[in-house]
């Protein structure tokens, strides 16, 4: 048999808090797209939201779901049109398919494409399986001294990148971070290899606090001790990567003329409650973002370069039967990354 | 006497809807600046603001100031540096002094100055007198084809220029200015002066639609009647020039992916709610302008040019003893933009 | 026989001034593609160049080939994938097929395509044919009240706005463009189109001079009489669409510091010799336009709001039995636009 | 007497090749003003040039001028609007004056301004004194940690800031830099510290090879060794820091599809041959630097925070009496910086 024989095991959302191990297809590839067996895929926040939830805003699952999109593996088959030399290849992936053909494609925005199908958002299959097809350029090659770990945060990775190219960072620049989670600490990490003179981060708990401060801020703050008005807390940009109304609008205050806020972190609300007079007043520039484009290059050379360190995010391991575990584990303070090897058992 | 003697006629604003004509020392020069004595000075919605409230947020009237911003008027005396050629000079005022070594001014934005004086911003005088004073290089000469008034009203155009500068407004762009009045209006002008395609005002009064369509507008919508969440309404850039709360949240959703909001408009209150959910999944890109920065070389052009038509605005004069009734004309129905003539007495 | 029959009429490029027609197999088409019966071909110099020499740079003519790439036609076949409502749709098209998936292609630089094949450049057939084939989305829908052949010139006006988006030609802008062929003019209309305050053609045929400044010069002047280090010929940018080697480096010299330099014309040199102690000490930004990215709805709209004029530029028809005569016809001092119809005969 | 006394010891360059050591006047100092008892002064190419040649370009020493522009020191007097508490503050200079009023300086184009002088630039003197004269803003405090050599060495630093700028050097960015001296360098120090993940030093001479490679860059070539169109060496951008005509047309032959190219070394000659053919058909953007704009925060913090090594340049240390000496040792292979020292003697 193939190595993409005719079905797998995969990890099924079947329902609101119910995830089955089954045997379902392989998915076929197209001329243009390689299929790859999975080595390793991160849990992330909107996983664990689709688990519990059913939905994240006008996303609805309404049919069986595999989650999981921060993967990485190795190829196994590739389509007519790709070259037979890359099976074998260990990979990166960016976890889309675009049209190629609207105004946002072929103006380099294909994260705004029209008609994007992204891993696992409704109705379209994640990676918690032996196997996942992608598109042959949507594989990145990773070199040897790379881990499948490191590799499939690739994807995380790249939302911190595009946050900071959004938020203008660069030398010298003095960046505020609101929230110490896993997001919150790629977005530093990101940050400093982009060049940032001080990286600070806004965070409640003490815990994480300590956490961030190991893995990448060079200041944490609690920001229910801080008054964000300061003069002493100017910043060149403000990335709200903790969902929290309070600090979009706190963190705002802190940003200097001409200054820039990025939203990452998702409302429970589709609206909120800003100081439009300051964004005026300083003539601020806000905008969030919507995944990435372009990054994944960037990404790759900010791991094996080692100026971002993602394997030191990891926080434990689960096989394909323990997916349950890993969704759950991303409650635990102790955790953050939870990675799911398709490989493993147990 | 010379041109420039110890006293001259001003309208003061003495208390909350309390202007007086008085005699006021003519403003002294320092040695890189000019005494213009001043021919038309627009009246401005903030000048009202100040006349009717005695505040506008953070900016308090606490010792009489004279209003008026709007300005323009020739040259009577020079500073050592200025070249004495320059007496005669009919010029157009960019109404500011600003400290040209904050980080913000040599950046060129000079509007962000953390010193920056205004005219007719608490406590600095403004222009509703014979005299007015300002640095040289804020005083631009005119063409002899340029009538006085349509110089003063370089100064809401300059808003107009600044707004579609960060509305990235060019050729082929579709914009969604919400908002029908004067500013509206030239938001409009201003538009179609850099190359937009469609100008689409939306406006809730039927005679104000009407006055937008015959001055700049290429469509008026009335905003009750409106689906924003349309496809057909897609723009590539919303601007705000009503300063209501329902319109901002309203015309975000018009934006394409990628495009830009501009608030210009002042709300009654420093937050507003607005549809960040929107702003995320799109990647729009939201900004304010505070009042603009190296604008007046483009303003005299597009008015000498005759590609915006500020003389059509004009709906009413007023001598400098009839300030009161300049304030109050702002709002009756036809008024658009009304006049101080300090040289006209009733 | 169906419209896209076995067979059609194509003006063939044989060799080296070799030019005859023929019956041709009608080209096959896509899932993601269209068939166009061609309406309207503008000629271009390079086909012109092509004719003569046979080669432009390492681009060679090594087997039978169409000329021809400024095309518009009426849709009369769809691929699989494309809506069959699009059959009888009149369309303008954008000609060349790109790969979509290199870095350049991902970043909205299609023009830099690694793999980009363009009509009329060897080996790839253009459109001096009953028919031609072309990806679904770069055939753009006109509207019914424009003509075939200012459809066909979107082509070159496309040229025009690339070269104008170099060259950030905006309002008030002041633009210096060399060469008064039938390219200047282009550059010409679309820099006003674009809001520039004034547009200087320099051009040394006094004819030339004459018709630039009727389709779109507000200024010309020759360039042997001419001082272009005078501070009275600062402009905003400089656009070189002569091919000349004099007047790039002539033209440099009247760029305003921080201006733009933008390289259109061809010299017969792949090197040339420019100031570059003016380009540092001016920092002046100099760069070459390869064809153009995501211009044609700008082009669609300046052309059917009635900005440019491209309707004005054409000054004879040719059937495709007249092939020669068409390429002969651009040495004719009269000429500006020479079109071939491939429905017309003689 | 006060430290600002009525004279003070110089080194006047009084002609070609002439440099003396005499009393001249300290300079007074205007309102916005400081004086600042010079601590370190960097020998520059500039100075050399001036010394032997007597002039560069249009710019002409023709009466006695002090050199020296990489400057730092202690202010030790304030003018009328300046703090009094600045006196005593270690600081670095920021060598210029500025008219702060023209369209360049308005637009944050300082660099640029029409009426700007600059230190050691005839015939404006510089910093190889016991005392100098600059705009209070330009006297940019430094951290107690920071060594007055590598202060004054912001001056060069905020070269290699501006120059990345311009080349757009960021996270994930492949540099090519030509010429291996100190400016090479201190751009290759820079381009990492912007992020960049490969700088490659081209540089004929064998040991200063050795010297980039150990002090910055990651890579070193032979460019006598080195075929510049091979794909292999694409890089996203190329800064011509050697002033070789060859060196320039070789590195642009390496550059990506709208990839940069950055003009810093001076050539012999004010004109130049450049692959024009290979700019246009990739669209790249070449522009040269005129030295810098709102650089010097960025200079401090790179240098404060460890990102780039100013000290490790410094290999020589004259006192005011061996001016000449100090000019002279930079034609000695193992100099890379100079620096004179006012307060030494020999």
């Amino acid at each position: 048999m193939s190595p993409a024989g005719p079905t797998m095991w995969a990890s099924v959302l079947e329902g609101t808090k119910n995830v089955a191990l089954k045997q379902v297809p392989v998915p076929g590839i197209g001329p243009n797209q390689v299929l790859v067996q999975v080595a390793a895929v991160g849990v992330c926040g909107s996983d664990v939201h689709y688990y519990m939830e059913g939905r994240i805003g006008d996303f609805i699952v309404e049919q069986p779901m595999i989650l999981g999109h921060e993967a990485s593996g190795t190829i196994v088959e590739v389509g007519a049109n790709v070259p037979a030399a890359r099976v074998g290849q260990r990979v990166s992936i960016e976890p889309q398919h675009i049209c190629r053909t609207c105004p946002q494609c072929k103006a380099g925005r294909y994260n705004l494409c029209e008609r994007i199908e992204f891993y696992a958002t409704p109705p379209i299959d994640g990676a918690f399986a032996e196997y996942a097809v992608i598109d042959q350029d949507f594989a990145y090659p990773i070199p040897d001294s790379m881990s499948f770990e490191a590799a499939a945060l690739c994807e995380p990775l790249s939302v911190g990148i595009w946050s900071n190219i959004k938020a203008l960072t660069g030398p010298g620049s003095r960046i505020l971070i609101a929230g110490g989670g896993p997001i919150g600490i790629i977005m530093a990490q990101t940050a400093k290899a982009f060049g940032a003179a001080e990286v600070i981060i806004s965070e409640p708990q003490a815990g994480r606090r300590q956490m961030a401060l190991r893995l990448g801020a060079d200041v944490v703050i609690d920001p229910r001790e801080t008054d964000f008005t300061s003069p002493d807390l100017r910043v060149d940009a403000f990335i709200e990567a903790s969902g929290a109304d309070i600090a979009l609008s706190q963190g705002i205050e802190a940003v200097r003329g001409d200054g820039r806020v990025v939203l990452v972190g998702m409302s429970p609300s589709t609206t909120q409650t800003i100081p439009t007079a300051t964004i005026s007043a300083r003539e601020l520039i806000l905008t969030g973002i919507f995944r990435y484009a372009n990054t994944w290059p960037t990404a790759i050379e900010l791991i094996a370069s080692g100026k971002v360190d993602m394997d030191a995010l990891v926080t434990g391991r689960f096989g394909l039967d323990r997916v349950v575990e890993a969704l759950e584990s991303t409650r635990l303070p102790a955790t953050l990354k939870s990675i799911v090897v398709p490989a493993q058992r147990g």
